[in-house]
């Protein structure tokens, strides 16, 4: 029976909702302390001095720990994936509000607490500079030299640059924007922003170090095991199979948990006082750890008279935060599908990589993305109201179809841009007549639809471990955050072995045996690792089938693995290990132009219907429906893939109404689940969820990614309903009631600030 | 520089002496419950009532569980390696003191055992037997039908056998022995009896089990966890995916922690109670748990005039105790090396395994080989002497030489029988005149020589994990438990991928991952594991030029692995997985004369020579020095492969002059370390080891077993020491003061119960 395209239940269901679900949280180990983060009050300035000493005074603290201590076992302390600028505890300077100055270690982590409480800090404040634009001339510069990763050949330009808090730029150009524009019937310029919001997983971050006799066991909630390893001994100089990475499942990741988070600073904890030390940060910490980029984006089309758009620049500033983590590549990868899904000749691209005062910014769900597809579908959707063209036909009219080139040059394939189209259209559907309303409550409909490129390139490794009694267990390092990958990937290693699903063990990451793989991000595992998965299983099979023969059993029958073991050995024993790796083909954007023949293995098509009511006394936006749209090939597992939809259009929706990091001064004014609101049970719109017919040709089993897909369009799409409703359009998010409420008594002529 | 040969300390040294060292005992799980054993007083009887009520009122009790209990989450709870007749908790009878019949689980240990003294158990008393010849006749019958396991084609011929204390019997026939006593010059025949003695590792038995989400993890001190896992499968009618089980280091084992032991109690005991569970024994409990088969061997030999044994009749019986366990194998697979190493025409071996009412009896270093040795050493000693030829000059007349057909006839290869014998004589040294003594302390020497068959045939399987920098990992599930088998193997993989041993990262068992092994046993592992370890990495090796070569990396030159990874995927990426599966070649015995072409890939030779004082007044024996050779081949690690002689001697030292397990009406009366002696500081002598210079030439790099090949010669050295010393023979061991005491006497017409 076929094992892909089945929708059972994730694997770990039960496991879930009986409290045996295997979290890092649960870990304990004997002699295990706790430490806790005393962090940086001030949002830009030089450390003065740091009294550690009525913490260390106090009864029950084993240690506390400073950057120059840090240095003691970790003589260069700085890590990142794209730049190794982020200190594990601050040195000389701090350069957010939050930012870790020192930890304190005990034995019991509220006498941390209070120990924390007791270090004082003395900083020389320096002028900060918050905003993503202010950035590009300010004279507030937050890192002084900057420091790419060695490794990048592509970044190396940017080593030791001074003066600028331009992390990283990247440039497309295509054809001749200007002459262009000069020849457009219409040139329509917009600039759109958006908030810095955070991820918010249930799980907060987690991590425990274990140090053990030349080598060090950590335990960590992380989507990017492989690359945990590789960064602590790349700061220990020590080698890879010195260190220990052990993940089980994630209470949910979204981005915040890749690359390295808490791991560098447990690690040089558990090594300074040689016991196991545990972090776990509170809701609160969360937000001074990782968030999304804001974003200015500055969009401008040359558009015929039919609405035809002929030419689109982009002017993207990313901002970033205090520490690069992997925001430069969001700039740089996200940054070359700035113009759209949209079938244009000139194009033009200019996307910075901002430092600012802020908490860090690196990959949310969508890894930018969603803020590119907020700008060019509002954008899009006003030049068709101007226009007097319907949004949809707007859309129709100018998307890229098959074969076409995209901005990179790289031509589409087996990208379901129209398919989802129509299904968005056939949904709402668009074609009925919609009542807008004429009371207080006022409705309003709007589509939008975005595509993302698959980060490449990329490697993946997986094994596939078959028994003697014919079960097999499948070993591989991509994380089960709730996205269901351990249910699709034993899918296939079932439908390669004609087994069934649910008799597949999936050992989770253990980095002594379980192989590299790039990451669980930017929803790339099921086409990525998939592959691999497929790769080992069929190994697997090719490896009994060879076995069969080596016992002299006639070939061309499909022996049980059981029967073929115990013929060949005699007696119930044996072992065969399947592997697979699996890397895409890959041509690197050009350094000047940006072009590329061949810049992703498959691109992630998703779009958003949304009707709403506004209520125009208040300026509340209520969802009535939202239908999500996606092509992500033909799914593993449908059940699960639909989960992935709702999932990611509620995560968006939070982003678009509700959530925003409030800063006053370097501060942030919310730092709290009571003040920042992230949706619940009663925010949830009816959704329509769907999947269009489609195949990832070059995927496995013809699947491709899909977990950011439904986060793309939710906010355009309600931006677009807002003006369908009432002509109003806003271009900053989220959209609360007061925004709303501005905008319509701006319309109006009647200030909010008039009223008594 | 090459790895193999190295004597490097071994790799978890420093974690051992720091305390970091990972073992079962320190496991803590949260939730976890400790279980206490409640053991039969009788040693054979039905079991009438057991009156559990006190013991579950008991305040902090979870559960007390019976048999009847077990059969809830296990129907048809017998378990064993070779019979499935072992119950985790009985059911209808005991058949030995200490069995198990019931156990508590409590959040408190001390509650347990509080516990478990408020339980009451009625039996009807059946009548028992103790001795193994008399259990051939015995009406006490132990097992009322055979149960031998349904997986062993040859020993389906036992099932459902009544009403005989015969697990199995073992037959051999060469030539026609009958004829050759009638026309041999002398024919000696003597009796030779060994007793029931045990492994008392430092680390006694401990396990724990872990319920999951259909599945459970087993964590416990074991030598053999491919067996746990499909054992505790087939008892649960699960597959073996579903059971994972973990095995960190071993604070000892010796063949006291094969097959499985606490597993099947520990895993009931979680799924009844649904929390993990972990028993551990005290050093007492040890006495009941699995011991050294007692032997009455006759042994008979035709010698012509000149000292060349002609004909040899072995009749074996081993004592298997209550429970097969392993012991059927003892009998079958020793039992064909009755004879020793010498080149015999005719032959005839019947080996015995009988059950009584003891401890059960398994595998114990040397498994059977020192209990045959014991015989056949003193006996051909005893010929030597009273034939008048030198001891040493009788072994060098008989010895099997290279291409000689030992007893099965299969022709023997590889096994420096002589060298091991010269090596013997020049470290006496034997040529040198010897000084008797003749006051109250006299001195005597002795040697003797043994030999031992690997178990086959067998099959091992190894994972060789590259990882992108270069540095490996090893995965197999020979588990270290102080022989050093983790080293050797990390030479083994650093030889072939030509980096340094103490680089090597060697994983523990996981068996989601680490792949089947028979067992860590029988000294198999330097040839078994060591073959498929080595071709794990050769796979490694080749995989990784395969990729150098898809890299576009002109052949033959020695690329760094690392570059090799940056160049096929572009970043440090990747990993290779190599893997390995060995098998030697193998001929069963004939079932009817016991004869193979092909009975062992390697032989495991090892001599001793004793130099010993005796207080003619106390009896004591002191032994002034001890000489250990054995023949390993090429070592991997010379300083390593030494102190397994040491190790081994001093085992066998104890089981000499010391250890013995008392049994008075089946009771064990000195069933603790204060009255059960085992070798301290002050008993270890002088000794001097060698390894001759020899090579095994089909095994990895030369090498081949060694273990337990110190064992084999300790007992009958020191008894033909005595003999030289002091005219006196005994026959039995221990060779305790009394022992020697009492033989003096008798010889001086002065019996010992005489003395005032």
């Amino acid at each position: 029976m076929a094992q892909v395209g089945r929708g059972i239940p994730r694997l770990e269901a039960r496991s879930k909702v009986t409290g045996r679900a295997e979290y890092t949280h649960n870990l304990r180990l004997p002699g295990m302390l706790y430490a806790k983060v005393f962090r940086s009050t001030v949002p830009h300035g030089r450390i003065v001095r740091i009294d550690t000493s009525a913490a260390a005074a106090l009864p029950g603290v084993e240690r506390v720990v400073t950057g120059e201590d840090i240095r003691k076992v970790i003589p260069e302390p700085y890590y990142g994936p794209a730049f190794h600028d982020q200190p594990i505890l601050a040195l000389d300077k701090v350069r957010h509000v939050g930012e870790p100055v020192a930890a304190v270690v005990a034995a019991d982590p509220h006498v941390a607490e209070q120990a924390v409480q007791l270090i004082e800090a003395e900083y020389e404040e320096l002028p900060a500079v918050y905003d993503e634009v202010e950035a590009m001339t300010s004279q507030a510069i937050v890192h002084e030299v900057l420091k790419p990763a060695g490794t990048f050949a592509d970044l190396k330009h940017l080593a030791g640059k001074t003066g600028t808090n331009v992390a990283l730029d990247f440039h497309l150009t295509r054809g001749d924007t200007d002459k262009a524009f000069a020849g457009a019937d219409h040139v329509f310029e917009h600039t759109f922003r958006s908030q810095q919001a955070l991820h918010l997983a249930f799980e907060p971050f987690v991590a425990v170090a274990e140090p053990g006799d030349g080598m060090v066991t950590v335990h960590t909630s992380n989507q990017t095991p492989s690359f945990v390893r590789m960064e602590i001994a790349r700061l220990l100089g020590w080698q890879e199979n010195q260190v220990r990475v052990k993940v089980p499942l994630l209470g949910g990741g979204f981005g915040a948990k890749v690359y390295v988070k808490l791991e560098p600073l447990v690690v040089a904890l558990a090594l300074i006082v040689r016991r196991p030390v545990k972090v776990a940060l509170t809701m609160e910490e969360q937000f001074y750890m990782i968030t999304k980029h804001p974003t200015t984006f500055r969009i401008k089309s040359g558009v015929t008279k039919d609405g035809k758009i002929t030419a689109r620049e982009c002017e993207v500033h990313w901002n970033g935060g205090a520490y690069a983590d992997i925001g430069p590549r969001v700039c740089q990868k996200s940054g070359f599908t700035a113009p759209g899904p949209y079938d244009i000749d000139h194009i033009k691209i200019d996307s910075y990589e901002l430092y600012t005062n802020r908490t860090p910014c690196g990959a949310l769900r969508g890894f930018g993305i969603p803020q590119l597809v907020w700008a060019y579908e509002c954008h899009t959707d006003i030049i068709a109201r101007e226009l007097g063209i319907d949004p949809v036909e707007m859309r129709r009219k100018n998307i890229l179809r098959e074969g076409r080139p995209q901005a990179t040059g790289t031509k589409m394939k087996d990208a379901a841009i129209e398919q989802v189209l129509d299904a968005l259209a056939e949904q709402m559907p668009w074609s009925k007549p919609f009542d807008r309303g004429t009371g207080v409550i006022r409705r309003g409909r709007g589509i939008a639809i975005g595509f993302k490129a698959s980060i490449s390139p990329t490697t993946s490794v997986a094994i596939v471990n078959v028994s003697a009694d014919g079960s097999a267990s499948l070993n591989m390092a991509t994380t089960d955050m709730g996205q269901g990958s351990d249910t699709i990937m034993a899918q296939i290693v079932a439908e390669v072995l004609d087994i069934q699903a649910e008799h597949v063990r999936v050992m989770h990451t253990d980095t002594d045996i379980t192989p590299y793989d790039m990451g669980t991000l930017g929803s790339r595992s099921t086409f990525h690792m998939g592959h691999a998965v497929r790769l080992a299983a069929e190994d697997a099979k090719a490896k009994l089938a060879a076995l069969a023969a080596e016992a002299g059993l006639p070939p061309g029958t499909n022996y049980p693995p059981s029967e073929i073991f115990v013929k060949r050995y005699g007696m119930r024993a044996g072992n065969v290990i399947g592997s697979g790796t699996y890397i895409p083909t890959y041509q690197s954007p050009d350094k000047t132009t940006g072009m590329s023949e061949n810049v992703t293995p498959f691109w992630m098509i998703g779009g958003t219907g949304a009707e709403i009511e506004v209520d125009t006394e208040t300026g509340k936006v209520r969802v009535t429906r939202l239908v999500n749209v996606a092509d992500c090939g033909t799914p593993i597992n449908p059940r699960i893939a639909t989960t992935q939809l709702s999932g990611g259009a509620t995560m968006a929706l939070g982003f678009t109404l509700f959530e925003d990091m409030v800063l006053d001064g370097g501060q942030v004014t919310n730092a709290s689940l009571a003040d920042y609101k992230i949706p619940g049970m009663h925010d949830i719109p009816p959704m329509y969820n769907e999947l269009v017919d489609a195949k990832q040709s070059n995927g496995p089993f013809g699947a491709k990614g899909l977990g950011e897909s439904a986060t793309f369009g939710v906010s355009p799409a309600i931006a677009n309903a807002l003006d369908d409703a009432v002509g109003i359009r806003l271009t900053d998010l989220p959209m609360t009631p007061e925004a709303v409420l501005r905008a319509l008594r701006a319309k109006e002529g009647r200030p909010l600030e008039d009223d008594a």
